[in-house]
């Protein structure tokens, strides 16, 4: 087939012989089925398109893929659709065609001896890790959206999450990859190994590429020990510094069963127990900042007791922590958590909010917070700071809320006055303006105005070398 | 300048301008300087060349590369010569200029609290584990070569080593990259985040490369606490199964505290025992195989040993171990390591040896290894298979000393047919045959015969958008 479909939508008869790849139960036409494809969750952005394929097999994606390169067809891979910075979304020309992995969501094996397991690319995170915990093992990868979110857009986008800190991103996650190239073919790289040093690291590169250079249709992924103890602390402290000396006592004590360690500011406990039900202050004192403390051992349970009362008897002798709480049940272990985890959705409730995915050498995550706060204080005497985050990875999410009673659309107007004196301090700080939610759209080109221009000419000519026709995901992470 | 040097060595123009760049006394131009570097270790492969040169930083390094470009000049980027694929030799025809970046050996920068610290891509590896010590953290890449080997090599072949188990390889272990591109350009992508997500990952590409997509100048290294406990065990048992099921009570038991676990079989303990000087066999009763299991704890020593008895009782009372020697002082630890360092060198004075550096999934290690015992005694009754090696990484050293009394070149002669028989086992497992030591001129070939055609082909793409002209260490990887 040679039908160019140019700077239009696809033609009626590039739709049929799409639908035919996938049957027409399972190709969406009509505006009303593809309406929920066209738009993410904050609703930032909104494209459209004439066409949501949803492929059952690799040879299904690699017949599509064949399909869109023979007729110029762009294609936006779809997984959970729960990405932040628009990569998911077609561009609103309506000339892409929408691939989603949704009936591609198996485990295909688990192999409990060898601690991998091979899923689609379509499975969800919580199917996942639920297929690890049925063989005693732990697939560490943990979301507020794991319940929808996709490992196909999880290693697409490289994801993170509360658990990185002892367990890594989700590229430490990954042995092997199965990908569909724009060109159709197929790379089988399902490689469960844990040593290969074989040529260039194709695996690495399509994770992160955000469905740019390819259709991840399956992976091995890694799992790890059960942990048999864990112990959950809230500690009240008086500034990001103390924090910081904190983390690092964690660190030395504790190792690699150091598998969590948070930072919340006053304001954010304020928002979420006003405002979340169910949660309250483990505290009955009042501090300026908290640290949520998570530690995790494979031996047993009293283990991560006395790591927890050790490292906590020296941080208050050390005039570290002023107030402490450790959970005393599994309940509470939870309880403190869901406060960090709601502390995104309580700024909801109280207005706009400009937001901020950063991250910094995490000995600069006191500087860092310092001099970001200055900077907005200037622009905005009265906003409301609200930066939380996984310390331990330098990972802030520095989000501001509007000032009490302001405007809500003249304050949400400001977003990229506000995003420049933030990243400013950000580069200051050798830091990333997109820690762990990827580029998209979002984020595109503030990116490549900021990075050397030789990493962004690389980056260009990797594009180029996979997806010569320009058809995959176009618009996104580069221009 | 435009001269080009077509197929014969460089002209003295051409060498002229390189010498200027670095000085006289830092290039060498004569046979007898230049000999050491034109051979490696184990004397399989020797290339010639006029011209060694020793740049002092990375501007030096960015202005060979540029000369090199304009000429048409080949470049193979020397570290510290350790390596055993040849990727670090240049070719026999004389095009190729060395350039070493022996000069280039300083730790840049350490920073504690951030747990990282940026070095020369000419630093010596155990003065990156010097660095770390001193500010009481460990860097924990770990090689024989240590003494030797530099961080730019370490990281263009994705080092392993002894400690990859808890780890990771050499592309875990860092952050950050500095390289010089085959034009001259300067990638400075020199970052110490543990969270970034704004592109491609080109670290990841460079990393594993073998210095044919550009020169790595410079790293940002992560550093790990400091093991504060440490345990180590000799445990005598009948079968790489006992090992494998051994294996897996000591990970779910340790989790990421079980820092080694390696396998051992009777014929390389008693070339060790044999030829070693001052090594002894812990164990009085005498056993098929062997495991040396190290465990390392954050907290204390007592953890570690009481999580090495608890292990060792519970092996024990599954009849997993037959006999079992727990170290009685840090020297006894020691010494049980050196007993399995020291195997691949005790097979020399026993003659020819024939080896690979392969990987398969680690449940798999048992059945690959009977296999391959079956079809090399296939091939020759009487070798004297010595299999040792990684065996919580999937990676074995399999090593074929000669039959007792042959003739040492005819063994030797056989390299390629007894290869052809254990790489198709490996194969047949899903494993690879290049483990840890890479690609080089080696495995060039037989990689690329036995990968998929999409990823060879995907992988001169890459080499070609980085590379254009051809001068970065060409031969090497791929073809």
């Amino acid at each position: 087939m040679t039908i160019a479909t140019l700077s239009s939508a696809p033609i009626s008869e590039v739709i049929s012989a799409f639908t035919e790849i996938v049957g027409p139960a399972n190709a969406l036409t009509t505006d009303g089925d593809i309406a929920p494809y066209l738009t993410e969750n904050r609703g930032l952005y909104h494209g459209r398109s004439s066409l949501v394929l949803k492929p059952a097999s690799t040879q299904e994606v690699s017949a599509i893929l064949k399909l869109a390169s023979e007729t110029g067809t762009p294609v936006v891979p779809v997984s959970g659709r729960t990405g932040l910075v628009g990569g998911q979304v077609p561009r609103e020309d309506g000339r892409d065609i929408l691939l989603s992995l949704e009936r591609m969501n198996r485990v295909r094996e688990v192999d409990a001896v060898a601690d991998v397991m091979i899923v689609d690319g379509g499975a969800i995170l919580a199917d996942v890790q639920k297929a690890a915990e049925a063989v005693d093992r732990l697939f560490p990868l943990s979301l507020g959206s794991e319940g929808s979110c996709r490992i196909g857009g999880n290693l697409a986008t490289n994801a993170g999450g509360t658990a990185v800190l002892a367990y890594g991103n989700m590229r430490q996650l990954c042995l092997g990859l199965e990908v569909v190239l724009p060109t159709g073919e197929i790379w089988d790289g399902l490689r469960r190994l844990k040593k290969d040093n074989s040529g260039y690291d194709l695996r690495d590169l399509f994770i992160g590429a955000e469905g740019t250079l390819g259709v991840i249709t399956g992976a091995v992924l890694k799992m790890v020990p059960r942990p048999r103890g864990r112990q959950v602390a809230y500690a009240g402290l008086a500034s990001p510094d103390a924090a910081l000396a904190l983390f690092d006592k964690a660190a030395q004590r504790c190792g690699s069963a150091l598998t969590g360690f948070e930072l919340m500011p006053r304001i954010g406990v304020e928002f979420t127990t006003r405002h979340i039900p169910g949660v309250r202050d483990p505290l009955t004192s009042v501090h300026p900042w908290y640290a949520l403390i998570d530690i995790s051992t494979s031996d047993s349970a009293e283990t991560a007791e006395a790591m927890m009362h050790g490292l906590l008897e020296e941080a208050f002798e050390a005039g570290l922590v002023d107030d402490a709480a450790i959970a005393a049940s599994l309940a509470q272990q939870d309880a403190f958590w869901h406060l960090r985890e709601s502390m995104s959705e309580a700024q909801k409730p109280e207005g706009g909010s400009i937001k901020h995915d950063v991250s910094v050498p995490v000995s600069r995550v006191p500087s860092f917070l310092q001099e970001a706060d200055a900077a907005v204080h200037a622009l905005m005497p009265d906003a409301r700071i609200c930066a939380f985050g996984h310390l331990g990875d330098g990972n802030i999410h520095y989000n501001i809320s509007q000032p009490v009673g302001a405007d809500k659309a003249a304050f949400i107007a400001r977003w990229r006055e506000v995003n420049a004196v933030v990243h400013a301090v950000v580069h200051r700080h050798q830091g990333s303006i997109s820690a762990e939610h990827g580029v998209g759209q979002l984020k595109r080109d503030e990116l490549a105005a900021s990075r050397p221009a030789i990493e962004t000419e690389l980056m260009r000519r990797i594009k180029q070398a996979f997806d010569p026709s320009g058809i995959m995901n176009p618009g996104k992470v580069i221009g």
